[in-house]
């Protein structure tokens, strides 16, 4: 395939953009989990389990006191005198089994000595040196924590596919769990195209403007579960543009490649994704991301993401986000927290196309659309609460409608 | 002080519990923000910004086209035949100024030549290889790029306080921030306290028990922003609890103990916290995590949470977690998404008292509340959604109720 120059520079055409539900048809039957890795039980919060932990052990393991108090036979709590033979703390039991007419102290997690079958607290206990009377009786079992009542040897404390929360990884300690197998964390290469371009840091400077996208899709990949590789940047060539993407699917899971994503002639890397491989998708009935494109080279997804920032995050979250999570092992749905919220304007869009809508929450809680155009405009998503979108079957949403606002914060 | 030794076991007594507003009012009132430092745009995402950042520079800092297309004079857009003079590519601008009767293409990205006011797209226009003709007229200004349309020099782009966001960092690489000033994380520092634990990933045998809280707040306190160093074992001794409190506030911003936070005489962590330094809150009206403490040693905050683990979940995220987030700048509220729910069965409480209930999020989006008791079982945590905080003015929730469930995952 020959580069195409400039003097190529005119509408390819997208021919019939992808319906969005079709686009994320190609992403949910192809992005396929990735395999398992073992970590260390200190870095598996924020994990994903890759397969289900059952314990190899009874939690608690023995019968322990839920209390500070007195261990004793629960029948003997009628106000008769007990003797006070002894105590029990945490991993000190008492020596020997409880006799009738016999009490130990015992203090919260200590072991309840085999005789006693119930805890009385402090609190209800009137006790001497030597003796103890409950001023109260209580039923047996009573503050003892039996063996296994939190997990039971061979259950299922944690299914596969489980996002490791603070304290699944408490409970993960509590059976013995030194490691645990969890779901790849998907590699991501970004490949930023443009001759325009300067790297993150740079002051931009003449007509050459600083790569904002890069940085954007690093942290967008870390709160799905990815990690980045260092953004490489490509001329506006085709060649370097393939030989490039090629190397990315070498190195990654995934490839997103920004800029240059559209059909004109300077537009390299659709090429390249269909010199490599396959471009199942190009051009997508969203706004502001219609030059949006999946393709797959060598089994790895790639996706060409608009090199206009606010289009650029909005294909990242409607698309490759996705991708990302499903590799992850993660739920595909958008990973923002939902807000209800009565539309303060009306939203135009048309049938046939999802609109990616940025909006303002406001103090009352309704939802402010603000000014559509401008994908190139950053700041419209800096200033954003979070974001609307309308169905590809509505041809606007009306003000006053309740809506569902996917929160950025 | 004495070490207090076994035959202590007694209720040294809470006295009045501190109702929940109080304990929350004395960490307003004295966690402070910690001070900053600069980090490389690289890691921003997720942190905290310390001072406002604003631009020094013009986003777009020349006129920019916005699509492929032909710049041109509006003026001229009436169907007359313009002569194709050139090209403009993104950083390779065309040469010289655009005179009357001139168009040159122009690809998304590119500078606008002087002369032309007005870019028209290539769907729009009749091209050959020298002359093009607009099939429809277009105002001045359409499709370019204003200069300073994005971010004008001098505004403030983000403000301080501004927990960065993905694509917060990407205006930052917009406007050519290298380095920002952040609030530095919070160093926490956790005390593990029980002769019976054993370090997070040994197997638990005999009387001993895994030591599942460390691991679990090392997760919390990593989600709210800090970072936890590596937990210390401290046998249940009074001398040996105070000499590693005091080394903990020396390398820490905030200290957890954890265990031994009662009254008993086997709870050395409140007096050691009082030998130190101040025990402001001993004992909150909260279930179930009323053997909370909280206290100042050298200006450092100390929190002294249960050694049950629901106790100690909750304890963090009522109390700690609040300290950690004013220590790193974040705000206050819990750090959970929220949810409306309708309550399947009521929940008791009491008046005085705040209730961390433990609930389930049905598939027909109620809320059936868990079992309570079992501050010791990690496993209701695990099986939980979220929770509900019954408030401290009302006896109990009525099933029916909506209420706000705060949601783990």
């Amino acid at each position: 395939m020959s580069k195409p120059g400039f003097t190529d520079v005119r509408d390819r055409g997208f021919g019939a953009r992808a319906p969005v539900d079709a686009a994320l048809a190609v992403i949910d039957s192809r992005a396929e989990r990735l395999p398992s890795e073992s970590v260390p039980l200190a870095e598996a919060a924020g994990r994903v389990l890759a397969e289900p932990v059952r314990s190899a052990t009874n939690v608690p393991a023995f019968e322990r006191s839920a209390m500070d108090g007195f261990a004793l036979r629960a029948c003997e709590t009628d106000g008769r005198a007990l003797a006070l033979v002894g105590a029990a703390l945490p991993a000190k039991p008492f020596a020997r089994a409880l006799e009738a007419g016999e009490a130990v102290r015992v203090t919260t997690g200590a072991p309840v000595p085999a005789g006693a079958d119930a805890v009385l607290m402090v609190e209800r206990a009137e006790a001497g040196e030597a003796s103890v009377r409950a001023k109260e009786s209580v039923p047996a079992g009573k503050h003892v924590a039996r063996v296994g009542e939190d997990v039971a040897r061979g259950a299922e404390v944690l299914p596969a596919g489980r996002a490791l929360r603070p304290q699944d990884a408490g409970i993960l300690a509590a059976i013995g769990a030194a490691r645990v197998r969890v779901v790849r964390r998907p590699v991501v290469a970004v490949l930023a195209t443009g001759n325009e371009l300067l790297p993150p840091g740079a002051v931009p400077s003449g007509f050459r403007i600083a790569d904002s996208n890069s940085p954007m899709l690093a942290a967008l990949a870390a709160r799905d579960g990815a990690i980045a590789l260092p953004t490489r940047y490509v001329p506006d060539d085709f060649a370097r543009t393939r030989d490039a993407l090629s190397r990315a699917c070498d190195e990654a899971d995934v490839v997103f490649v920004t800029g240059g994503t559209s059909v004109g002639g300077e537009d390299h890397s659709p090429l390249a994704v269909a010199a490599l491989g396959e471009l199942a998708v190009h051009g997508i009935a969203v706004r502001p991301a219609s030059p949006t494109g999946i393709g797959f080279v060598r089994g790895k997804p790639v996706f060409l993401l608009p090199g206009n920032p606010v289009a650029c995050l909005c294909a990242y979250d409607l698309f490759a986000s996705r991708a990302v999570r499903k590799l992850g092992g993660r739920a595909p749905d958008l990973p923002y927290a939902r807000q209800r919220a009565v539309l303060s304007a009306e939203v135009p869009s048309a049938v046939g196309r999802v609109d990616y809508v940025r909006v303002r929450v406001r103090a009352d809680g309704s939802a402010e659309p603000l000014p559509s155009g401008g994908a190139s405009k950053l700041s419209t998503v800096v200033e954003a609460d979070g974001f609307v979108l309308v169905p590809a079957n509505r041809a606007e949403l009306a003000a006053g409608e309740t809506v569902d606002v996917w929160l950025y914060g």
